[in-house]
């Protein structure tokens, strides 16, 4: 049933229409309120779910997660500021950044002084309303353009946030694909953010769409993905999920993947790690610059998977990192900063990464004394019928010469400076002809099926 | 009898004169129509025994050699085309490049066009006959200028290729020359180039005139002289020699350095064998330019040295490597592309970095805590005297300093900036006056005489 | 009572003042005739002994120190050249390098000829007097100005050494404040130089000064002074104290820290040795340029301690290293050429190396799975209240990530470019909150009080 590999299941693949849809989906998302709990998170994940098959879990308020615990849950139905002729002034319909996020309840009037304190502005960026939240320290605010700011004159305001902070839960989705072995692959992305399009609908979406193609394909990995709340989400699932943690053998974070920039790939703490290998290879083999920095524990949860106490290989996938650019965090991060070619071509470069994951497999060269007579297996028919005959042929040498248990085809294509493509192809020629053996003996793979 | 030390015969040999014998013996053996098998094989064998006593082996057809067998022979006594009127357009005698290398007979008449599909030119160059073979295909064909080419009208040809294909015997010689060490060094060269000059009667000539060389020197390694067909002979040696193979601790493949290009150095796959620390501290420390590449499996017979089944510490040294130059396996690497002086510098070279492996060695300071007392040694007087004193001085402290069983002479020559026989020649003055003594644990050298 | 940290101590430091102090040192010591023995050393030592409790060493000439022995003692009282006017042409109490060090007595007349073969200069320093010695080959020489060299006319000379060279002793001092552990670090500097300021009375300055605020700090390591000739005190310390030297886990040969230039630190034989890194950190976070050299067999007294016999990790400080500055070894090296706020500088350059070096802990972060909960503990009003709050919260997150066992505090301050004092700040507040403990497994330290 699901016997095609990803890399012929990606030939075919139409990545136009695949952004468009991609596009409308953060589109649909944006104007819902999300935070680190509550009735947004659900409704989002509900839309999720109708693409790919979710699991949403609930854990109560409450819940000890390592050194956290599991908060109240926050949901927010109106708030607003009105002047003293009843004129709304801020009005989280507008906006839903208007309100600091996880504000606390609140009804009354208060002078214009004591407002200010409760407001947040960019005097650098007057036009843009900031994104600000307060989830553990009790507190109420809002959050309004500089603009706007000044505009507000002596007077007595009426302020109302319609909000309730009750036990509840906090909602997360996991999707597992099951492959071949049961060594997994994560992919996690946060959901906890509300009309800000790049950070973090733009990682959401790739992440979505990514799981819905391989879904379909033939895979060797199984791949486990996350839809949580920053910070929290993580430590909550890595609390949960102690004994599985084991399994993960690669993982990405994606995040702020829908804006113009170039990619930008965040090291494992391992830093040498198979991802860290295979996700250079492809930014390194794609025509388009890159950027590769090394792991920092600030940014997103990344942090908690490379905590010294998991220290699991995962590393981050953006375009312009966090913080990075003006729009970061602003009500300017909307629908019109990002795009539907850079979210078809984050997908694609994902796909990329999961394709040479999969591909990347470390062989034995069957003969290994003195190369192999080409000739009369009819190799060099292969090679002479290729595009690109003469660098297939090189490919050919290469994995020969390096198919001794140590070395993976991306380790192969780095020291060849040959494309994996070519490198995978060449492999896969010489092992129908038994000259390669897939090296299963080193890997700790677990085969379930 | 053979108690001179290669560095001191070194001192006394004439490079100018041997040059000029390099150069003859390319010369002479310009002419002769080598392959990979044949009468020219051995008629070249011959002239290479009366300089140094070469064993040489013949081996059927059919052996089969680990995933090959022998070819049968290949022997031609003369070929041409002859037009309509019977001019020779194509003629054997003229160049033996003029034939497909390992054509079989052919004898008939062939319409132009029929003739063109068997014919091959360098466009590009169009004075020059390229060199093409068909070892392992079935096949006869011409190579002539594109000029020549040109001048072909519509005719009826006579084609003749009178060549023989039956079975018979590889031929190759081997030189070993016994050290005091069974450990060996191996130097190989190809034999199985008809009339070309650079690739490879200048590895030929300068293999030979190292083996006189050394056949005469106090030497510390045996060493074993391969003169073989490209490919096929490297490995028919390894299959036949497999239990030999362990004593190889270094080796050199030589070939292409006969013209006027920089040394080029091709380290061993392992990368940092001794052979690649000795060769790199050699073209260091010359006056002239090189270049050192990685090693890849696409060259000569370090492919097969180096395969994964063996991965000898097996180096090659080029001056411009093989593809890199255009007269390249054309009739343009001919008397004039190699030069007596190029000739004399490779064969020099190759004798200084036999030099530094033979006087290589580990030191224990027998003295390691603190500095001794040079001065009550009488060693300030060694210093005083010595043409670069200041030099010379810091030699022995670096000598001293490093000897500690885990640093050869090389590697200290390397750390200290200072040239390897200015750090030698500082040791055995030390060693004298018992300061050092050679580390001999650590080698598994085995003494056999 | 030495309940103070070093840090602290350093906050309320008047480094002006201590300069002029050390400034005053040196021009006090200025004049003393100094060799590798006799009284000028003693009197050098007594005169430290009033500022730090030395223990003065004497050791015996002929007595065996590994492959040498103590020379006899060497004293002077006067040396003069007098034409046969009666005119001192040269006068050793206008200054004490008139005298080649060590120069047997003698008292003749002699021609200028034979003069002049006892005769030292500068000839590209007209006016300046060399500094020669001739420790361990008996003669006797004056050094002088080429100008004054020039003036010389043929006449006939009295010459005048009243010196003594017979058994004595070799003196050294030595300074141990014991701290917690018994694990040593050792500061060593040479005491054998007459009148010259830069080699080496700045060195002994620093030396002085810094063992002088070492002695009232309460320290974790224990430190170990020695004040030693150059060279022969060294091996004599070595030969002396073998069982203690495994103790020594870090040492520094402070020299040639008066003089303006920027500083140079020359590692240890090692190359990666802790104090490696502390020093090249501290010299990075200060604001001046700096410059950092590898170990060489040539210098000061690491030349012993570096020995391969012991190979400790000492590593060595200077500003201009020796022979990189003209007035090196010449009458020019004066009390012009060192300065006040240069000898303050590099004392504190040694003692914020001291510092960091007692500061530099190894932790465990003690919740390791995910990030600790900073906000409860009320940790990010630490990081709201510190002048560089968004590096302090980074660097609370780089030690919670990095404090594994494996990485010190340097090593984190390394890998995240933060500042050390930043990131041992950072360290002890999340010590203070249980969420570090010190790793103490890992390390050899043996505590003794």
């Amino acid at each position: 049933m699901k016997n095609k590999r990803l890399k012929d299941i990606m030939k075919t693949t139409d990545f136009n229409k695949i952004g468009t849809e991609m596009y409308h989906m953060v589109f649909d998302l944006y104007p819902i309120c999300r935070s680190i709990t509550g009735d947004g998170v659900r409704e989002t994940l509900q839309y999720i779910k109708k693409i790919v098959p979710l699991e949403i879990h609930e854990i109560p308020s409450g819940t000890e997660v390592f050194d956290w615990s599991i908060p109240i849950e926050w949901n927010i139905r109106d708030a607003y500021v009105k002047d003293s002729k009843g004129n709304k002034v801020i009005d989280f319909r507008k906006s839903n950044l208007h309100v600091l996020n996880y504000s606390i309840p609140v009804q009354k009037k208060v002078s214009l002084q004591e407002l200010k304190e409760h407001l947040f502005t960019i005097p650098e960026h007057p036009d843009w309303i900031p994104y600000r939240t307060s989830y553990y320290n009790e507190n109420w605010g809002f959050c309004l353009s500089h603009k706007d700011y000044e505009k507000l004159n002596e007077d007595s305001y009426e302020v109302c946030i319609d909000s309730t902070l009750d036990k509840g839960h906090l909602t997360f989705g996991e999707y597992l694909i099951q492959g071949q072995l049961s060594d997994e692959v994560l992919i996690s992305t946060h959901i906890c953010h509300p009309s800000l399009c790049n950070d973090n609908l733009s990682g959401l979406a790739t992440t979505v769409f990514l799981a819905k193609q391989l879904s379909i394909a033939h895979l060797k990995y199984s791949y486990r993905f996350l839809f949580i709340p920053g910070t929290i989400g993580s430590i909550t699932w890595l609390s949960l999920n102690e004994k599985k943690v084991s399994k993960i053998k690669n993982g990405l974070v994606v995040s702020c993947v829908g804006d113009s920039g170039k990619f930008t790939y965040k090291k494992t703490r391992q830093g040498n790690a198979e991802i860290d290998n295979v996700v250079m290879n492809v930014l390194k083999n794609s025509e388009d610059d890159f950027k590769v920095i090394d792991f920092s524990p600030y940014g997103y949860d990344e942090r908690q998977y490379c905590s010294p106490g998991f220290n699991l290989p995962v590393g981050c996938l953006m375009r312009t990192p966090h913080g990075e650019y003006p729009e970061y965090h602003t009500s300017a991060d909307n629908l019109e900063f990002v795009g539907t070619k850079s979210l078809a071509e984050s997908l694609k470069t994902c796909l990329n990464i999961i394709n040479v994951l999969e591909e990347n497999k470390k062989y034995i060269n069957q003969n290994p004394k003195c190369e192999p007579q080409l000739g009369r297996r009819g190799l060099y028919q292969h090679i002479g019928g290729h595009p690109d005959s003469k660098n297939f042929q090189l490919a050919m040498l290469w994995v020969l010469n390096l198919s001794d248990g140590l070395h993976s085809l991306v380790d192969i294509s780095e020291r060849s400076s040959l494309k994996f493509g070519l490198i995978s192809e060449a492999a896969e020629i010489l092992a129908t002809e038994n000259l390669l053996k897939e090296s299963m003996g080193k890997s700790k793979h677990r085969v379930i099926t």
